[in-house]
């Protein structure tokens, strides 16, 4: 039905996110969730709040958080920025960083909400394709652009890149600004935080969704040279000038500032994951070397979507994209040793 | 400096908010906030919170808050979108209802981000002059537009419309969306949303940060026909699907299900506006007759500018905004009666 105020809609086509299962039974390894909850400093954060505080509005620079952050990073205060989880972040950076008539350039398979953000912003872009391993060659990005996002490691793909590719990127793209997404970095042992020190073009996002489990709290940050955060403050108080709430807040400052319990999480998880990419492999699926909290599979003889379909019924759920080049790929989360062990053994009954 | 990577940065001027002075001797007056805490539902709410749910991400569509908002007012869920505060609300309602190449219409006196936003979205607009003594008349928004918005009661007027005025506008304005922004219309005794059944081009946002006590939390809805509603979810997904974490949800549905306390909330602070409204009146003061949690005054004899300095000093923070019309005016929160007959003994001394 047309209404007489149609043509004042916007016409965009929504996002679909990976499925939201309400029973307690099924396992979960479909938003790259953590199995773990957060440090038990977060409770504490919490619980210890006076709701009295909320009648005053939050501090509009979320100025515990940066702190905290800062402190952990051991850089200054004014190179931090926060923000509603990763996507607010990203989306506040693509509007601030990428304001040209040449195109941004990003990988053909990564995020998938990089084109959305490029199509609500009228942002050109190119993709630049991965090679048939899904490896990113920091080479295609040498050329002229308005901009370039990569995240490391990249996603789905899992494949991290190393501190040295990542400063011959920011290197040959002085005239543009760099944005690498760190979502998944923590599961790696590269982050290229120190490199802003270095380089005034390059922005690095975080989000504590992932590896500090935070991801029902909406915590992210970016971190750039303060000449850079300065242009995502100006974005962010022309939009909603108090995206973070003093919950999130305090919730962030504790969860980063807990570094015992975040590196036993850490570790937990990639030890899981790299026994559970032996076991994949043994059974006959490709698995790339993964930098992140989840894998990244195809197998040599049973379509992705059969499996997917398959693991479904058996209540565990994982992520299927019906998309060019990675719809024979599933993308499974690492959840606790015993929520894989369950997966490995419907995976062992399905292939016989 | 100009850097090399200059022209790829956004040109915009950031908006300035009220001052947040940290000093808890400070009598605030300068940001509409409420001079009360929160339900003490809200409380129990957060201090129960299980940080172990974190690790999840939160309901995309904030359902538990949606479902207390639609039950409050009697109406179906499918009526009410959520969001991170007011603005990130209105945010998404320009953006999904305002692209047209007519412009959208609103008052010269008015909130100062509606300018922002349009800026923000290119979204060509048209201001429509209150007059003399600040009163919006509807009939000035009969001509063809790319939509409407209009704040009732108006800010920092104070000035509010009846049911009958709104519902002129939004009839002529069938090939538009309409927005009636209520941040403050608790504070008066109308409110649009029995006409959304009505018309299927009125949208009606609302804060929780006033008259809920929850400016910290982020809290924030808009209440519209489910088919406009649709297109504020698309907007919301297609930017950060999950702009409210689990802790605000909770705390705004806990909130807004305890009538009895924001009944007495809303009377007392409106009881402590007529009171100190003439007193002010007493003292030489213009001062339109308030629906909101503030008054807008000006003084017959002195200045605002050197009123607002001398409260200043007096450690009274109220709000004066260096603008063509209202230059001479203040506005002022209303906060306890303590508070207030602190305002009115300092300005008592002031005047002589």
């Amino acid at each position: 039905m047309t209404r007489p105020f149609q043509d004042k809609l916007i016409n965009i086509e929504p996002y679909t996110a990976g499925e939201q299962p309400k029973s307690a039974d099924i396992i979960k390894l479909n938003a790259n969730e953590n199995p773990y909850p957060p440090s038990p400093e977060v409770q504490k954060a919490i619980s210890g709040f006076d709701a009295g505080a909320l009648r005053l509005y939050p501090p509009m620079d979320a100025a515990p958080l940066r702190k905290a952050i800062a402190e952990y990073y051991g850089i200054g205060q004014d190179s931090v920025f926060a923000g509603n989880g990763s996507d607010d972040v990203l989306a506040a950076a693509f509007r601030a960083f990428f304001n040209s008539d040449k195109p941004l350039l990003y990988p053909d398979i990564t995020y998938s909400f990089y084109p959305v953000w490029c199509e609500l912003l009228k942002i050109p872009y190119e993709t630049v394709p991965v090679d048939e391993g899904f490896n990113v060659h920091v080479e295609d990005f040498f050329r002229e652009n308005g901009g370039v996002v990569l995240p490391n490691p990249n996603a789905p793909t899992t494949i991290g890149l190393g501190l040295d590719a990542i400063e011959e990127l920011v290197k040959h793209n002085r005239n543009s600004i760099v944005i690498i997404d760190e979502a998944y970095a923590d599961f790696s042992e590269v982050s290229c935080v120190p490199l802003i020190k270095k380089y005034d073009n390059l922005v690095i996002t975080q989000t504590f969704s992932k590896s500090r489990s935070l991801a029902g709290m909406r915590v992210a940050c970016a971190i750039a040279d303060p000449y850079l955060i300065g242009y995502l403050d100006a974005v962010k108080d022309s939009y909603n000038s108090y995206p973070m709430d003093a919950v999130s807040i305090l919730a962030g400052a504790a969860a980063i500032s807990d570094r015992e319990y975040f590196e036993q999480v850490r570790k937990k998880i990639i030890a899981t994951r790299e026994r559970v990419t032996v076991q994949l492999r043994e059974l006959g699926f490709t698995v790339p070397d993964s930098s992140a909290n989840f894998l990244f599979a195809s197998h040599c003889e049973r379509p992705a979507e059969e499996i997917f379909s398959y693991l479904r019924e058996q209540g565990i759920y994982v992520r299927f994209f019906r998309k060019p080049r990675i719809d024979n790929y599933l993308r499974i989360t690492i959840g606790t040793d015993q929520q894989m062990d369950k997966l490995i053994s419907a995976l062992r009954s399905f292939l016989g």
